[in-house]
Formats: C-alpha cells, sequence, structure tokens
C-alpha cells in the first residue's frame, strides 16, 4: 500500500523552510499479532516542534534527519490484531506523520467520539487546553479580580488561558498581531481588553490603559518586546507563567534584551517555565474540568485546520508568521468507521 | 550638645560619592516625657540604600534631599523618660544617621548583650541573616545533595547562605571578588568549591567546574554577567532566589543582557525576587535558629568594622567597589553602660 511519510530534511538555520522538510514513498509493513494499522485523520502542528529540529540540548529529544517527524496525532484503526483496538476505534497518540501508520498500541489512547468533534482531542481537551490549564491556575494562580495578560493571546493555549482566566473572575487582556484576532478575542471569547502588537505605537503604554490596577498574572507564550512591555507593568507579587518564547526559537544567537531579573526584585514577582508533560499527575481532574466547561459552553474553541497531508510544513510554517487563530491542525483524511 | 548628623545632599547620578553626603551639626532637643536619647553605638551600610537616594519608584521609599539618611543602628539609652526602656539598655532600630537621637520608642527592639556581640544584631542575627535564612530556605528550598551557588558569597548574606545550604547537606559554591575573600570562604566557612569573577578567564566554564552536577540553588545578590554564567549551568527544576542585583544599583539606563527567560523555559526553573519585611511572619523562629546556630559555633560571622561617625558615606561606597568581606559596619560610639 502507497504510504507517505515526512522526513527531517535538515536541520533548520534561523525560521525553517519547506526544505527542510522532505516527502517520501514507504511500503506499509504487513501486520503482526498485537499491532494494528491506523490511518492518520488529524495532525497538530505546534510551535515546540521548532525546538526538536533543533540538535540543540532542549527538554524533548531532537527529530533525527532523515527520519520522520512525529507529534500528536488523531488516528483510526482500519485494521487490527487486537482486541484492545478494535477496528474503528480512534486513537490519540504521538505518531509519525504519515498517513498510515502500523502500531503496537502502546501508548495510543481510546477517543470518545460523543464528547467533542475528534479534532478538539488535539485542542482544548489535549495539550494546548491541559497547558493552558496548568499554567495559569498552578503557576500564575490567579484570584478574583486580579488582572490577568495572555500574549500569543490568539493561539491554542492563549485562547483557554484567557477564557478559564474570565470563569475564575479576572479581567483579562489579550496581546495578539492582528485586528481580526484581537476582536475575536474581545467579542467572541468575552476578553476586557486586547491589544495588537502590532499597530500599538507604545506597548507599555497601551498595556498600561489595559490595565489600570496593574498585572497581577503573565501568561507568556511569546517573550520579546511584547513581554518587556509586561514586565514594565507588573505589580508587586506578581506570578509569570512562561510557557512559550516564540521570539527566540529561530535565533541563532543568544537572545539579548531588557534584563527582566531588577524587576523581578523589585516587584517581588515570581516567574517560572513549565511544560505540561511534567504535571501528568494533574491531567484527569484538568481534562474533567476543560470537558465540563466545554460541554456547558463556558468555553468557546476555534480551530484553523487545512486540509491535505502534503499541507502539513506549510501549517506547521504558518504558526512563526501568526497566520492561525486558534489551533493550528491538518485533516489528512476522513474517518471510515 | 553637639550632634552630628549626615543629610542626603543630592540625588547619586550612576555611582554615589561623597558629595551626595552633607554633614551637618544640630543641637540635640530636650526630653519630653516619654522619650528616650539614643546614642548610635553601630550604623549599618548596606547596598539597598542606593535605591533609597533615588527617587525612582520602589519598594521603600526614597530618602528626601536634605534630610538625614536612615537605617538599622544599634544604639545605647543614654537618658529614659520612661520605664520601657531604662538607661543603660540597648536597642536595635531603623535611625537617622547621627550621633544622638531623641526617640519615642515605638519600633526599637530591645537586645540582651549576653548572647551574641552587639554588633551582630545588624549582621547575622539581623535583616541580613534573615534574608540569608528566608531566601534560601523560602525560595531556594534546597535538599541534601542539591548544589547551591550564591554569588556576593563573600558579603553580609552570602556568608551566611553558603553556610546555612552547608548545614543543610548541600554543595556550596561561593562566587566573590578576590583571591582574600574566596580563600576565606573556602579555608574558614567550608565553602567546596569558589570562583573569583575578577580572575577567572571563562566565567560558564568556571561554573561548570566548580558544579560538575549543575546547579539547582542560585541565590543571588549581583546579577549581570556573573548570573548569566550560572543560568548557562541551571538544572532543571532549579530555584533562583534574588536577593540583589547591585550590578544594576548605579546604573543609569534600563539594564540589558542575556535573556534568561528562554532558560528559565528550557529548564522549568523559578525564578523570585524577594525583599526579607515582607516575611515577617516567619522572622521569630528563623532568628532563633540562626542564634542556635551561632551559639553552637555552627556559623561563622566575619564582620568589616570601620571607625568613627564620619566614615559612614565612605564604608557606605565601599560596598560598591567590593571592599567589605562580611558585614560592613560603622563603630560610631563605645557603649557607657
Amino acid at each position: 500500500m502507497r504510504n507517505k511519510t515526512i522526513l527531517l530534511a535538515s536541520r533548520p538555520q534561523g525560521t525553517p523552510t519547506l526544505d527542510n522538510f522532505k516527502f517520501e514513498e514507504r511500503e506499509v509493513p504487513a501486520l503482526q499479532e498485537g499491532q494494528v494499522l491506523l490511518k492518520a485523520l488529524y495532525v497538530s502542528v505546534d510551535p515546540y516542534m521548532r525546538g526538536r529540529m533543533s540538535d540543540a540540548d532542549s527538554y524533548v529529544a531532537p527529530y533525527k534527519v532523515g527520519e520522520p517527524i512525529s507529534g500528536g496525532i488523531v488516528a483510526e484503526v482500519v485494521e487490527s490484531n487486537t482486541d484492545q483496538f478494535p477496528k474503528g476505534t480512534v486513537v490519540l497518540g504521538n505518531l509519525p506523520w504519515q498517513q498510515y501508520i502500523v502500531h503496537h498500541g502502546n501508548g495510543l489512547r481510546k477517543i470518545n467520539p460523543a464528547i467533542a468533534p475528534l479534532s478538539y482531542h488535539l485542542g482544548i481537551l489535549g495539550m494546548p487546553g491541559l497547558t493552558a490549564y496548568i499554567g495559569l491556575l498552578h503557576i500564575g494562580a490567579p484570584k478574583a479580580g486580579d488582572t490577568v495578560v495572555v500574549s500569543g493571546a490568539a493561539g491554542a493555549v492563549g485562547t483557554v488561558v484567557g477564557q478559564i482566566a474570565k470563569l475564575k473572575g479576572c479581567r483579562v487582556v489579550g496581546i495578539a498581531g492582528s485586528d481580526d484576532k484581537t476582536s475575536y478575542l474581545k467579542q467572541e471569547l468575552g476578553f476586557d481588553a486586547t491589544i495588537n502588537y502590532k499597530t500599538a505605537t507604545d506597548l507599555k503604554a497601551a498595556i498600561k490603559e489595559a490595565c489600570p490596577d496593574g498585572v497581577d498574572v503573565y501568561f507568556d507564550n511569546v517573550g520579546g518586546e511584547i513581554s518587556d512591555a509586561v514586565y514594565l507593568n507588573l505589580n508587586n507579587f506578581s506570578r509569570i507563567a512562561i510557557c512559550g518564547q516564540i521570539a527566540y526559537y529561530n535565533s541563532t544567537s543568544v537572545p539579548t534584551g531588557m534584563r527582566v531579573e531588577p524587576i523581578l526584585l523589585k516587584r517581588k514577582a515570581m516567574m517560572k517555565g513549565f511544560i505540561v508533560s511534567d504535571y501528568a499527575a494533574d491531567f484527569e481532574s484538568a481534562a474533567e474540568d476543560l470537558a465540563k466547561w466545554v460541554q456547558e459552553g463556558k468555553l468557546q474553541y476555534q480551530e484553523t485546520i487545512m486540509e491535505g497531508f502534503d499541507n502539513i510544513p506549510t501549517a506547521f510554517l504558518g504558526l512563526f508568521s501568526g497566520q492561525n487563530t486558534g489551533k493550528q491542525l491538518v485533516k489528512v483524511a476522513a474517518r471510515e468507521g
């Protein structure tokens, strides 16, 4: 059977390009006892994957040149040699970018198609949703009445951060890169104020205006000068959850800029980097809350879905120019069962 | 009675100089009912006072131009109109830089001269000791076997940080600015390794060598490139207590340099600024531990004592060129009682 796969062709210097990816056709091997044949339905593309394309020392193992790139995928069992995953089961797993995948079943999680659209399990009910929940509530620890600022606010994580903060009674300010995005945040998701960082002439002043009582919690997805402007408005005892630093992912030298440390001292503030996978013990209760809020209509959720396996690299590259509103996915195939 | 006082003559631009101070003679007013006449014995000079000399927005109120500078002083009651503080009592207070001070008694703390030399109450048993204790144990939270790095290691706070970390079973590495200081830390205080940042050719490599298992806790008094070199050796889940940032206290523009945020993310690390005065609820138990360790000989303590009221500004300025080993004080007068 014909099966396309996407390999890492070379490690990017700076911003990745299509040249860093290579398409290849491979034979799908015959199923052994205990194995399943998976058909990829939805493929997740995420900013953290940029780190894995380099061989720098990082918290996740780098992809290998000449081997398939992998990530979160929702797939359907289309052939099965195990009772554990009958034909027609939909699963979530960390899987290679391939149309079909032969798999032993370990690490696959069954998805209940009744609770939400299948793609939600790569977003609000998956890693991005859990990242928002845990970073905001465990590190940011907002109290009702606090002002919460989130950067990358229109992304898969940021949209959930802002909505949970609203559910907790906070004033929520979102920073994003287009008027379409800020309108969406304000009108659809109920953010109290928004800032378009691309058109703001004085970011520090814009944040001060949006946060008249200062900033108590900052959920940071981006870093760089956007974050500097937030730091200059921090309150005493504020908390900063560092979730992403997309401003630096493509930088080829050690990032420099304004020092945050003197501000942390002056404001007695706390800053912590985190990766959601370190909080596995909290996933179950967090996922329950998220599913409940989605079903009750308290969490809105938006996806940008590109169609076609061949478009996976393009969808990934779009993350770095801010193409997506909400979670960026690629739909590779329709469900058969 | 003749009484000298030291006023803030002008706000410093950059590094303070003697010109920023002004000596004046004032009459000592007659005692009212309920008041005491204090004679200053020991005057504390501390880096944080630099911040109060500016009128920048800060966590402590700025000194006023034309008014006396104030800080921690150990003084003796030489006349008393209150039973609460009989003549001969030794007290600790936040007091103006004057030889004699008329005081209503509020906020003065009695000192027991039997437990330790009087000057210790401005150091290891006072704010610097409490700062070390609380910053290290509450924020750094070292576990036995952890590697703890302290910058400004030979200062009033740093010497206590390192010794407490040793008591807790950690590997302790101190960074200081002379071979005399590093020898003292290693030979007298039992630090496991030391780095002279003025002679090290490659600070990052020097820290790596001194911390073969990486850095779990960093207690930072200095900021700047010394801290950058530590950041580059942080372990996953490390903790950074920001106590001081003396590298920037005299800077006249917004400090810039290497970004720490991407490292905090990569290392899932936590950084928190703190000021000991926010932890008043913990002072009593902390002070008990410190006094016990001093009396048991488990905490060594060193002071640099300059003599004479007129030398207070000089002693203060010396803090910024690293003149002192241990706590810098000025002895103004001998005890009468």
